[in-house]
């Protein structure tokens, strides 16, 4: 349960927005600690096992100096290496197994059973290399454990003793993890251990990312910085004398610094995984560095992965090549527009020959003195009103009467898929030279910027304002009043590059 | 130390600004906590006592049920209504005292020595009413104390009893604080003593804020909570088992929630403050409740003093009476503009005439086909151009090269004060006749609005771009190319109502 996830969400929200998100993220809170409360005495067998904190562990309170601080520049720079590593590799792998998902769903399939075979393996398998350890003595918990979760799996060991390989793989990944960031349990794993739980639990977290099963990359990402952590601890004891446990947290928070780059979000995420605020300044630090390290390589990997899906993503600052570009430059035409009162055989033809999602609408004479914009329309509206077929013989103004012969949801923005279709819009050959009045419909106040605007402004104000169509509006008088639609596959560095190829788009 | 205090402020913050913030954040929290680890030793005198987390309060783990949600809601409520009040007393109190404060200094100063006389009055002389209480046993601390900062001061009693009202009176108030949230202390105060102390310390509180100072209004409301909050928990105590010290601070997050309504970033001060993730839910509750108790009376105390200030100040949302008018109808005239190559004597004209900080410049033939609009120029970038005084005789273009003339930094922003006044502009008589040419100045790019542009649009465009002017411009053609500009003034309700008396103010 992450209470405390909403403050990184709430950047750039409204203030409605973030006081609901405030209130829902409260009663959440308030319910959940209840029914933890009521599971907690046995009445829900299992379930309600836990807290609130994840990984609740409690460490010592830690003092350090500049040597430990050195210690944690180091874990962070080949945790920024490894994390960017990581980014590469993944992407790798994702362009393979799009290919192949693309085969059909056998292949799909076949991939997932390959994969799960493999994991299987590794966790059954490897745990034999693992050596038995005496059961360490003043133990709160019962060492050695089967069939249960916990520290000390006893694998194929003699009574009283544990195999740590196997109390690593042969756990959930939550217990894993909580055993690796447990303190003061220096000696727990064996170096040789933490290595090959390291290499085996990389490894498998990239090549199961993008395989057809529900699964993400905090967990992997978290368990294999937690292992690196507690590695680079062991071999930096000389010089620092951090906790192991700490050392796992900070290889972890490393780990997510080099894969996903969001600094505040990590923080507070890692801050209310351990509820431990003291270790906040180390924690800031280690993702500075590897955050750091790991952008000199290549960017975070869901920037790489929304980069791979194609979707139109826009950066919350302008490129610096916008500066030298004006929006009529990069409006890509022919503009397709429709009259005030328009034919609705115009209408249908735009609507099948192009894929555009809002139309300019202009008012000409003899309904206004000249040509003059009068606003949009959105290509789901007018699917809405020609469905409703509300049509007349003449080119004249209906007004806003004929909304009323639409119910209330009509013109409500559908859910993802549900909205009408343009097959589902039937219209008979005599209704194709009839008229519609498309002033009900049309947002009157649409956006607008001037041809010679600086095409970095027009993108400011397109994502500051989070728009779907920006009108480009002549400067001189005497043309028509719109020179094109600006969308945001416009703002798109592939789209300007193909009209510039001689700007080089530096990031 | 406040870490996490920079979370709060992130909300619409660019990427850029964030990375920094954290950065610094990181360095500071770091270096502190090194000088901290350096000054415990006794190195740095009574410097460095304390730590990064503020009151450290460690109460032991909480479990509630409905019976202690009702008694926090109910803490809540009250608490948002005396935060509300606190606000309607401290918006009368402010308005008296500026009309005190503007009498002069001699009445500034005699208002801070009646207000300091009467606090110390209350803090030496209250306590005398306190009871002496046998120190309780088993204490970790010194019982009684004099002249040190910590619980149990001796005041006026006999060896081995304590005053409690002078352990809250005569301290510092973070010991105060501390006292007040410490747990496991359930009979240490007096429920009259605590009674007098929240009505001494919410009295002075609110006379003190606005007397020439450098006081805050954080600590004298958490105080007040805090003593409220352990009253309340008292009078509770049949209802609900919690520990006085967490009543305590629940009460000071009602207090903070009713006066300042900032409900996110109170709850992570507050976490920071005690570093009890555990305790988020139930402070994310009350803070809730009492802010929306406290909202339906009157604003948050930091709106009431921005408005009472008379600072322009635009609500992040439009309000609902924007969306019928239009950009037109609250342009406030009359227009001034310029054309391309202005005369001197104009441009000084409209700067002796109006206090504009942004003027359109308009293209006409013969430099242009027909009257247009070039962009907007600052009143300081003016100033500076003409001070520098390269003027021509004729009407002609002089193109960028006349920027050369000026340093790199003297367009740049001055700080505040230090910019160039009209009055440092000497211009000659015969340089009057002369002409400038405006365009190396003009920003060719001001964000415009079509003048029937909805208001409510116009706003949002205003307000999520941060701007300070706002073109107006004509949708007809054949008009000047500018309406007018809209700057912050002219979205103001005062503004509008004045324009509009038919439309009522609602929030």
């Amino acid at each position: 349960m992450r209470i405390l996830i909403f403050f990184f969400s709430i950047i750039r929200w409204r203030s409605a927005l973030l006081w609901r998100t405030f209130f829902t993220t409260a009663v959440v809170a308030v319910v959940l600690r209840g029914l933890i409360e009521y599971c907690r005495s046995g009445k829900c067998g299992l379930f309600g096992q836990g807290g609130l904190i994840m990984f609740d562990v409690g460490s010592p309170m830690t003092t350090y100096g500049t040597p430990d601080l050195l210690a944690v520049i180091i874990l962070g720079i080949i945790g920024g290496v490894f994390g960017s590593l990581y980014n590469y590799l993944v992407d790798k792998v994702l362009r393979t197994y799009t290919k192949i998902n693309e085969k059909g769903p056998t292949f799909k399939i076949l991939l997932v059973i390959i994969i799960s075979l493999l994991t299987s393996c590794c966790s059954y398998g490897l745990p034999w290399i693992g050596k038995c350890t005496p059961c360490p003595a003043n133990l709160k918990e019962p060492c050695p454990t089967i069939g249960r979760s916990g520290n000390f799996k006893n694998f194929q060991c003699q009574e009283g003793h544990y195999n740590d390989l196997a109390s690593l793989f042969l756990n959930t990944n939550d217990d894993a993890i909580r055993n690796l960031f447990s303190s003061g349990t220096k000696d727990e794993f064996y170096l040789s251990s933490l290595l090959i739980f390291f290499a085996a639990i990389y490894f498998l977290g990239i090549i199961t990312y993008g395989i057809a099963i529900p699964s993400g990359l905090f967990i992997p990402v978290i368990l294999a910085g937690a292992s690196y952590g507690r590695f680079v601890g062991h071999l930096l004891g000389p010089i620092s004398s951090l906790d192991a446990g700490l050392f796992a947290l900070l290889g972890a928070a490393s780990f997510l610094g080099g894969t996903m780059r969001m600094t505040v979000s990590l923080c507070v995420i890692l801050l209310e995984l351990t509820n431990d605020l003291l270790m906040l300044p180390l924690v800031m630090l280690v993702l500075l560095v590897s955050k750091t390290v790991a952008d000199s390589f290549n960017k975070g990997v869901y920037d790489q992965i929304v980069k791979m899906k194609g979707l139109p993503y826009m950066e919350a600052h302008a490129e610096p090549y916008m500066k030298h570009l004006v929006a009529r430059d990069v409006v890509s035409g022919p503009l397709v527009s429709f009259v005030g009162i328009e034919k609705v055989g115009n209408i249908m033809q735009a609507l099948h020959m192009t894929k555009h999602n809002g139309f300019p609408v202009i008012d000409e004479p003899p309904f206004s003195d000249a040509p003059e914009l009068c606003g949009v329309v959105l290509r789901s509206h007018l699917l809405v009103l020609l469905k409703g077929k509300r049509f007349s013989k003449e080119r004249v103004p209906t007004g806003e009467a004929v909304l009323q012969r639409f119910g209330a949801f009509d013109f409500a923005k559908a859910g993802s898929g549900k909205g009408l279709k343009l097959e589902d819009v039937q219209i008979e050959e005599e209704e194709m030279e009839m008229f519609v009045d498309l002033h009900p419909i049309t947002n009157g106040s649409p956006y607008t910027v001037v041809e010679t605007m600086s095409l970095a402004k027009a993108a400011v104000l397109f994502r500051e304002l989070g728009l779907r169509h920006l009108c480009v509006v002549p400067k001189t008088q005497g043309r028509p009043p719109v020179v094109g639609i600006l969308t945001r596959h416009d703002f798109m560095p592939e789209h300007i590059m193909g009209l510039f190829p001689h700007f080089s788009h530096h990031k």
